[in-house]
């Protein structure tokens, strides 16, 4: 079983400024986290990790992940509330798909309240800090194995 | 460590129609899964189990967890768009929450997408059927724990 | 065949103030009218009668009419507008219902002109004083018998 | 006593297409219900029968309806959703109204939810399929001879 | 000179009811007021007067103006707020129009409110009872000599 | 009978811009044609003229209207869509109050379509240039003394 | 005379924790603030106080007090925003009310702006901590003697 | 194969006036391009022509269509954004439907963004002059055909 | 301890008419009734009342009241919902203020339902007819005295 | 002649999955069909393709075009309802562009119904399946051909 | 060349509270910022300088400013966002303004980021303190020379 | 201290069409202008100039420009409107940045009057031509060296 990790635009940055929202964590921090998890839940188990600030970048590696991954892991951070085009991606090749977000999006600003994404995809983890990608992983491991 | 699962309006009936939905356990299902996981994640891990159509109770309920629990694992269901009384509660005790949903409410009815609950929540789980109610509960302890 | 007769918040009340909006009669007058009519839609029809202030009553009450009732005729007053478990409730136990109102409700404030139940009912009787009753329980018995 | 019952357009199609919206009845088979509804209420009433796709003609025979009729039982149809002038019509003749639709027009399109019509009737009936022509019949005749 | 008085849905039944909105008087009494008016105004100017309670009558009679009337003076009642069709017909024959209005739009209904004549005419005169016809008269007479 | 002739802001800078939208007469201009108008409607009308480019003056002077005066035309400009003040003032006042537009206020930015003063208004003309003073005049002549 | 005082969700709980939004007092406290009012405002005036977190059983005590009560004093907290049941029940008793809330409820979430108590109060007192039920049973106390 | 061309609302009226938004060609020169261009399409191809300037009329042409037509070419001019009763009229028929424009709607008013008729389209085609018949025509062919 | 009491456009106007608003008596009775109150809550306690129909005026006795009062009491009246200077010279001071209202404005015209006001209050007091300035005057002291 | 067209994100994909939407067809296929339609026109017509999944790529591609091409064809997909920065680059470079989609937008979600790109297009072509393109293409040669 | 500055509501009171937002400078301090800029500009610059809390009398001014000064440099304060009288009478002198915030409007309440006046002016400074009227005035003068 | 000068989306096409909006000026002659001024502020001042039409890009070049640069200076063109990854770019950066805009946006399409950057920038400058970025550039420095 393959799972892809996609992680959208300045979740590259993590760890460097706001720590009260994002944590101190890196992205590296996160995946090193994530494949610990992965190991728990099964040794045919594998990940593969891809960040981008570009929309069309993630469009693309979304499709390209049609027949050889089993699901998706995506945050796709500010694209969240803006991309049709990643809601198109993911309905068109139809991998099922859970999204996570770091902070609680329902407790900022009135624009991070609407998803594009949320539509399409199995479930949401949304608030737990790094640890969303470890609950949204296992859910979604859950999802495919049942 | 105690944690308070508090099932809102008609999960009692779990189970019983709309399997396409909600799937086909029912609530006292969830509860055996939850056990389950709480011996897992720590052996002094204790949870209490609710569940009320009334909106009154649910709040009583919750103020009376102030000082006996740690957390507040919740599936408001219908209460999720309409209660601010299940918010204020939840404002008042200031005990850390989680949200949870068995379907995912973003594909739902348009008025299903807006909740009083998640603005006052660490973090929301929505999707993953009963398995939602797991990973809600270990996204509960981690924060706890952490 | 029997029927539950629900009725929503304040209806208890009715019959001793504001005659011009809901009329003379009360509650018990009503159900007077109904086991007149069922008496001459069927000696097989029966009626229960319900009603309660409380929105987490008039669910768990839906709920139990599951497996027991042929039908719902239900004046859901107040919680007609705000009502989601309620919604839920007949959702949930799939129990044909008709939804009656004494008054015009598209009459009166902008906020009552929304229903959450009339969305999951097999129809709606509006405006005709305490007769809404009657032509509700004779629509719902058409459709039960049809 | 006479009773004018006003269909709106498409009504004339009535049992050709969709039968899972509208059934299988013509307009014909309505109005043969109506007549045997009407000789039971009284065989002083009498019916006439009057359907337009046209907003002008049925604007025109309301207003003909002044002083010969004592009730009309209408069912706007599409018109209901975007005619002011069959409103003002009613409210110009002030012959008591009765409202009717076969479908359940609040399971349907956002646009159907708003009635001009609804707000310058004594009631609604809507829902039970050509049932709800008798039951407004009943319900208008309940509501003159009262 | 040549003026078109085009009167819209209901203003036929113009002094038969509704008193306290729309006066007494009757659409001949218009038309008698509007001759007089007519007549201290200019010798030369001709009035053809036009009543139809169909929007589509209405339209054709607006193109058959073009190239034999001056201008218009139109109440087009309840279309002004619903008829994209007779904005059209106004637009695509160019006829300098005067809106008029018997009651005070703007102290009814919110619906009332919104013109899509408005948009397309010279002006608008709207409150002075059977009056509003004299003034909006005088006014369009007024344009199209200055 | 006397009458108020009340020009809110910028009125009095009537004609040396934007002839396109006012055209060139100035206020003075205005005056001399009420004037005129006045004369030919009874010798016992009397106009006063007032102009003011502030809020409060004008509310004062609407007030100081109280017991003097039988009539207001009133072109509040700009405060037609922002003041409260002078619709109350007008409503505590009693007055009947006639309201002009010299441009057609429903060709103009959406923001120009809403009028505080409409609503406590006997009538209003909007888009005949200077002559909807002289309409305006006339009509609210004329309902004073019918 | 006799003055029921309501309090809704959550006011059980006052002085328990949020002492920025709501102050440190009980409503024990309150009550006892309460009774030293009554006894300076009139030896004959008696005080009821209830609490409670169901919207259900506000409505019904609300009903009790028809013809026992002569004025209400009420707090309906969360319920203020969305509870229709309780307006209907002061609509349909008919009993003078004074709606309070202790914070400036201007001050917080858009949500808690509206209120479906204040259209059928007669006054409203916000924001004066829990002098603001001081100020308004005075304030009812004054209307009821005059 | 027969195919019923449909034109709204001052439609008839095409090359008089406006020529900036609709050119300078008559109904005659689209009626003369649509018989060349079915020429070229298939010899069994025949086309009726209807205008009309009633909402009405047109609706019973589409149902008098039902049984004897294949497609239905429509214009439906200002009825495009107020229409329901031809979105009734198409859907109860079935018959499938291209709505053509001649000017691109989406460049003009606000209100002309919206249509009643595209959602029960087979496709819409907008802004080509008197050719968008001619592509429209050619894109229900080929459909019919396909 | 000096307040400041202001009082906004037409309230110098009270009395005179629509007492069924506003009452019989005068701002001068205000007046009387508040130097009446003030002696009861303490001798050091001076009151300066000020009026005015003029914005500019009220924001710049605001600001004169700066080092000088310590506290305002306010009726806005129509600038209530309009005047954003009004709330910035508030702010600007940070002059503890009070805002009252004669009418319950809960009960009037949708756009007086909201104010610029009460975000930077202390507290509202609105509906009690003069009584609201009395009861906001001692809101006001025991703020400032506690 | 030379024609650009230009695919947006996700068309790459066309024909793997969702075929009840978007049919079998690939984006070669529809470039085969254009190839061919375009010889039919003229042989003097010269087509380049060019498709992406990002904005800015697309973008680049429209300014490359200035100069070099007379046309544009473009299904702008997701970015259909997202992109200012293509409307933009299509304004800046003032190239005649027609818009097509495959589907037929208006029968589907909401947000798909607003278009950015149909504001700067000669006309739009939708709902047609593949064929949308050869009657785009079809419209836009005759556009830059007359 | 003549500029006027002009200053709206509650800007005399600059530099006394708020520093937080708009810093401790006062308006002399602004003033004379101004002409030390003014100076290094050109010498043949000339300002005055106008500050007042009143619409009507900022109105007058730029009246007033009409065949006298070049350029207006305003910062309308609380009046940007419900002035409509301001923006006409820029409109009605069409001198070129440049307006000026010192606060960033966008990160303040949701009231504040509309401006009436931004539309009818060159351009817009806001949110540099008070070297926004610098770097307006600078950019004003640059306009005017070039 | 260093700035970045970034440009968004057809910014490189400056100069090429539509000069009544954007002028004849290219975006190099843009930088010469900057270099100009930026020698004029500081010798110490140093720029780095970027454009791309690419969103994935800016946000990459932002991030990439922490810890090197001291301030930016973006004209962020149509992601102004749509773009909530530069907000977030820019927010986890914490860089200080100015907004600058060609044209003035608040006289253009309703859509261009939101800007998701202004809520995270010190200030914005709109309106003013090429010379928009020089006043941005000289609010940026004083900003950074006060």
């Amino acid at each position: 079983m393959k799972i892809l990790i996609v992680n959208g635009p300045n979740l590259n940055f993590l760890g460097k400024r706001e720590p009260d929202i994002y944590g101190n964590n890196t992205l590296e921090d996160i995946n090193v986290l994530l494949e610990k998890e992965s190991a728990k839940l099964s040794k045919d188990l594998m990940l593969e990790f891809f960040q981008s600030n570009s929309e069309g970048e993630i469009v693309s590696k979304i499709q390209a992940a049609f027949g050889n991954y089993d699901g998706i892991l995506i945050n796709p951070a500010a694209y969240t509330h803006t991309s049709v085009a990643i809601r198109d991606a993911l309905l068109s090749t139809g991998i099922p798909t859970v999204e996570v977000h770091i902070s609680n999006i329902f407790k900022r600003e009135e624009f991070r309240h609407k998803s594009f994404v949320s539509g399409v995809s199995v479930g949401v983890v949304s608030g737990f800090g790094i640890n969303s990608y470890v609950l949204g992983l296992k859910g979604l491991f859950d999802t495919l194995t049942n």
